[in-house]
């Protein structure tokens, strides 16, 4: 991040906090309204290809102890953020929750780290800036890329020019907790292949995909961090990189890859910034188990309620995912990206990868 | 890991397989004796100063269709390593479970995954040679290390040098699965500094704490992988370097402790392989939590089992221990690492750790 963001940044919050003398001055209650965030206020932004919070505001107002309290944090908390981006310094989540033990006024300490950190998001929503440009560091490290890429990263010890394949280990590069402090310089990959788990990311670089096939291998480790989805997304935008996910076959792999595409509702203010709506989801799908004769696994009952509520949900209200979801639910299986071993361990990058990507028109 | 390795490897497996024709030559039953792997089977090896299994063994044999049946398995998956060995490839114990199924003979194929990694452990324990020297690549890869460590690394794409500061990110240089593929080529760190959470690690990374103490700071992530145990007793063993864990203050955090120390129970033949039984813990230690008057939560019932059940288990009985654990269950209070921020971010870096590493005699 330049320093011109982060001297942005810090006005955002000093105007949120001079909102409230402007408040007094007009004689009115100081008070921040911020979107609801729950499912029912989600819905899709046409323009921009992704989902955004819906009108419902819920506000926090100095017209009760209560309140007032909510305010006298978010003010702390904003005195706290300025000075940390004044001095270029960071923190994490859990560190504000401890921190604010140290501050001077009682009232203003948090009582728990679900209130603490729903205020920063509170603060993402109003500034409109994300907590990594308020030097608020997740505790979740992002994951790894391999592949045809070179870039620079801007550390606090200096920059570090680093090809993904060339100047790294078997390990790949690690993706730092924000990762706008990378430029790409170069860039030879075809696609982004985003992997869930570690046991396939460490067979694609095995038998060389990344090489064969110009790929940018991105380890998802489960649930992405925040880091990953948001290198993921720049990629796309910046070199215009299709964008492909390799989970497991089973609902919470889905949400794997509806979180990539789509973000989470917890984060719908952030989705442009970390989601990529492109996104295109390999498999394990539910044809596939059938189609490649895979070993599965029975679905266990939270799988299929799992499976109803993502029927429900209108991140995955198409054609494509009602017709996935209803075979699996038929099938009354699940089976893991692993499992395409069951057909010798070059299966997965000779045949399997090549004739999906081929359907998907990557390849 | 040199070619040389790879064959014995692969030697000691055929010696294995070899065994069931002399006992058929002998007019035996044929058989396979491993050690039992439970608590009351672990005991202290003074010499070597590690926890190894004790006497007791259980017999894999042919007398029933039963054992006859996993003697098959194990031939079956013998003749599989010894060819992904001969080709100098690898594979996950997932993927072993799924090879499975493309074998010919279907009494051979594995029925769940704690059966093929039962035996693979089986293999290790009775041939002595490690599951990553037979490339069994474990599912979780290990962590990160960030200080002043010039590494070279054999990939499967041509060795790589690395600086652990200089030819990094923030993000540090991630530890391969098999770290013996790693020769150190200079080192000018005093001590390894391992580190539980990944807020405290980034913590100690922006402070400079490694650059200021000469730290080589490992991330543990939690449990800590066997890459990142093997390459901690690695560095402590060829560099001579004091091994140091900080963690939170409660029970889970001393087994973290507790398996870069003494290894864990399931693993005990490994212990001279992964184990540093000269691991200093640092803290968070009961004893900080009054000293330092740091932010607490009350124990909860299952924090009070399993310091309880810590304070039986052979690996915790030290005047030290007892001492800590007692004191714990006295105050019925925890802290996180992260605690020490409710003295402001630099606490950590300019007074608990210089403090403390200065009692244990590392500074």
């Amino acid at each position: 991040m330049s320093a011109d963001d982060t001297q942005e940044a810090r006005e955002q919050l000093i105007d949120l906090a001079a909102q409230f003398y402007d408040q007094f001055e007009l004689g009115e209650i100081p008070h921040m309204s911020v979107p609801t965030r729950t499912k029912n206020n989600i819905e899709y932004d046409e323009d921009k290809d992704v989902w955004v919070y819906g009108d419902r505001e819920s506000t926090r107002s100095a017209n009760s102890v209560r309140g007032a309290r909510k305010l006298l944090k978010a003010v702390y908390t904003i005195e706290f953020l300025a000075d940390q981006l004044e001095e270029d310094r960071s923190s994490t989540l859990r560190e504000l929750y401890y921190l604010s033990e140290s501050w001077d006024n009682k009232e203003a300490q948090f009582s728990d780290q679900d209130e603490s950190n729903g205020l920063i998001e509170d603060l993402e929503i109003v500034s409109g800036v994300t907590r990594e440009d308020f030097h608020m560091r997740p505790e979740e490290s992002g994951a790894t890329i391999m592949g045809p890429l070179h870039l620079r990263e801007q550390t606090r010890r200096g920059e570090r020019e680093i090809h993904c394949q060339k100047d790294v280990g078997e390990g790949g590069y690690q993706i730092p907790n924000n990762p706008d402090t990378i430029d790409f310089l170069d860039c030879d990959a075809d696609f982004i292949l985003a992997v869930e788990t570690g046991g396939m990311r460490d067979r694609l670089v095995e038998n060389g995909f990344d090489e064969e096939y110009n790929a940018l291998i991105v380890h998802l480790k489960g649930q992405p961090a925040r880091a990953t989805r948001r290198i993921t997304r720049r990629l796309h935008d910046e070199l215009d990189l299709p964008v492909t996910v390799f989970t497991d076959g089973d609902p919470w792999s889905y949400r794997i890859y509806g979180s990539v595409a789509y973000g989470s509702i917890k984060s719908a203010h952030l989705s442009e910034y970390l989601a990529t709506p492109e996104a295109q989801f390999i498999g394990i799908q539910p044809a596939d188990i059938v189609e490649y004769d895979l070993p599965t696994d029975p679905l266990s009952d939270s799988d299929v309620n799992a499976l109803e509520s993502e029927l429900e949900d209108p991140r995955f209200q198409t054609d494509y995912w009602e017709e996935q979801i209803e075979l699996q639910l038929d099938l009354g299986k699940k089976s893991e990206q692993q499992a395409l071993a069951s057909h010798g361990l070059d299966f997965v990058t000779e045949t399997y990868l090549p004739e999906r990507l081929g359907e998907m028109g990557v390849l």
